[in-house]
């Protein structure tokens, strides 16, 4: 077996450095190919972590803040804190991925300061991974760039392809272009330009235009979306899914009859979550290694989950292959 | 007592022109101030319609198809339909609004050929107006113009800012600019050119940024947005309650013991619903009379409401108090 190596940002996240601790104590012991160095303070994370031969702490005190404005400009300037040494490890082939549940801006902008993007990538694309009900969706981009162009889209499909392939296992992906109706020749100028496009591109499966309504039931693996209407679209989700779960609760409390009703759906109202799953972390596609954002209040469960999400990534080398895709369509 | 007269396109939506009918009963029952002009098959509406002597039927066969496409290629030729002589009526006085529960494509192509744009207005705006447990949240616009530019958004917000004032009768209603952040200096050029004008423009009370994330629990009542990104907006949140109330169903269903639950529950998950509820229609701001959109599989309380609607829209003066301010911004 081939072991492979990831570097862990054990500072960054609302919880941390208990829960991320925790979370490569339990991908550790869940992947035996798995090995961890974990960035961050000793003394803390040294008796949260136990003793493996397979996990390495690398003693720093600087962190990152998760303060957006003031976390980009610091991975400007502090190449010490957890997260510029995590990233720096991937730069020097120390490590393979790197993952963080820190500040997204920081994530982002240390990846393009550190990491940098890959030749002939001309924008790096944010995806969440979202199970439900069994089924996977990858929805790119959620606002890693915001000002799109129909050939980054382009990109984000062959990028969001790669990973439903060499990740989830998809044979041949769906990919749907995000648009205001499902005919041809709908959306703005991008949304246009973009389907003309990704009909022409060979190295996907363009199911034509989806509309965001039918995100969760249509069999379209792959969503591409520029980056301000994904994030929008992202969070519209997140914000319904948070009002419908805060209205139920509110009701079944407001009688003793619904909350008896409640305990007896319990199992059934649980089983709901498995609909709106995403325990795994967000992936940044575009650059020179694989760099996976945990949720920033992850669970122990949920930050071992982004190992081995970025544990996957790396061993089905998605970002070697869309190297070589890219230099292919240089070369053309 | 003045009456208010409404045009009703009898023969638009999925369950027309029963529900349209029915619709216009109990709206005319609950309404005394209410005429209604019903535009459609005499043979069919009189028997459902009964006899009122506040509504007439004035007789067309023709009827546009729900069809998107052949809809607005229909506007432009077909003149005897029940919807572009429910438009006509508004053009010519005769009735103060219109609804319809057909073609969304239909009713905004209409609106631009018939009822035509407010002199001053760049663009129009579809705004769906969403009840959330006693709290109504206007968002637009959601797909009336979708290559959008910042002085549009102005405008959407003095429009969206009316119909909350005179409408719904708050007094100084919030707007927000809906935006991937809720700092200033977030979002593309369209958001951050936006921000600036808005910030500017006395009629509106502008709060700032805010996220599609709390759309429903912040205290904005005004959501400004272009609209792809609006229409990509309210059909994720579609898709998502969607897809939750089916989940919720199936899960519900696997067992004996959840389905006893969900019957102690009944009321609670009655009440849910209240949290959702967009029973009004959607209302197409910037033409020269209130054209209000009823959901195409609209109930007959819910196309009554959108009468109601469409009455206290034109009673509000919404359009009158728009071209004012619109004549004002030209005359300086």
């Amino acid at each position: 077996t081939i072991m492979i190596k990831i570097a862990i940002d054990g500072m960054g996240g609302d919880n941390a450095p208990r829960i991320t601790a925790q979370g490569v104590g339990l991908a550790i012991q869940a992947n035996p190919e798995l090995e961890c160095i974990v960035y961050g303070d000793q003394a803390q994370l040294e008796p949260l972590l136990g003793s493996s031969p397979r996990v390495r702490i690398v003693h720093t005190t600087d962190v990152i803040s998760m303060d957006e404005k003031a976390a980009i400009d610091a991975m400007r300037r502090d190449k010490t804190s957890s997260l510029s040494l995590a990233m720096q490890a991937v730069v020097t082939n120390e490590a393979s991925a790197v993952v963080s549940a820190g500040s997204t801006g920081a994530l982002v902008a240390g990846s393009h300061i550190l990491i940098k993007r890959i030749k002939g990538m001309k924008r790096t694309a944010l995806m969440p991974v979202l199970h439900t009900n069994g089924h996977v969706k990858l929805l790119l981009d959620v606002g890693a760039n915001i000002e799109t162009k129909p050939e980054h889209l382009v990109q984000y499909a062959i990028a969001g392809s790669l990973y439903a392939q060499h990740v989830l296992g998809v044979v041949s992906p769906k990919v749907g272009l995000l648009n205001n109706g499902s005919e041809a020749g709908k959306g703005r100028e991008l949304e246009q330009a973009a389907y003309t496009l990704l009909q022409q591109q060979p190295e996907i499966q363009f199911v034509g235009n989806v509309e965001a309504k039918g995100f969760y039931t249509s069999d379209v693996h792959v969503y591409v979306t520029d980056g301000y209407t994904g994030n929008a679209v992202l969070k519209a989700m997140e914000g319904t899914l948070s009002r419908f779960s805060s209205a139920l609760k509110t009701e079944i409390k407001a009688s003793k009859v619904s909350m008896l009703g409640a305990l007896l759906m319990k199992k059934s109202l649980k089983n709901v979550k498995r609909y709106f799953d995403v325990a795994t972390g967000a992936i940044l596609l575009g650059v020179n290694a694989p760099v996976i954002k945990a949720h920033g209040s992850s669970t122990a469960e949920e930050f071992a989950s982004a190992i081995q999400q970025a544990f996957d990534v790396a061993k089905g080398d998605v970002v070697g292959r869309l190297k070589a895709v890219l230099e292919s369509e240089v070369d053309e």
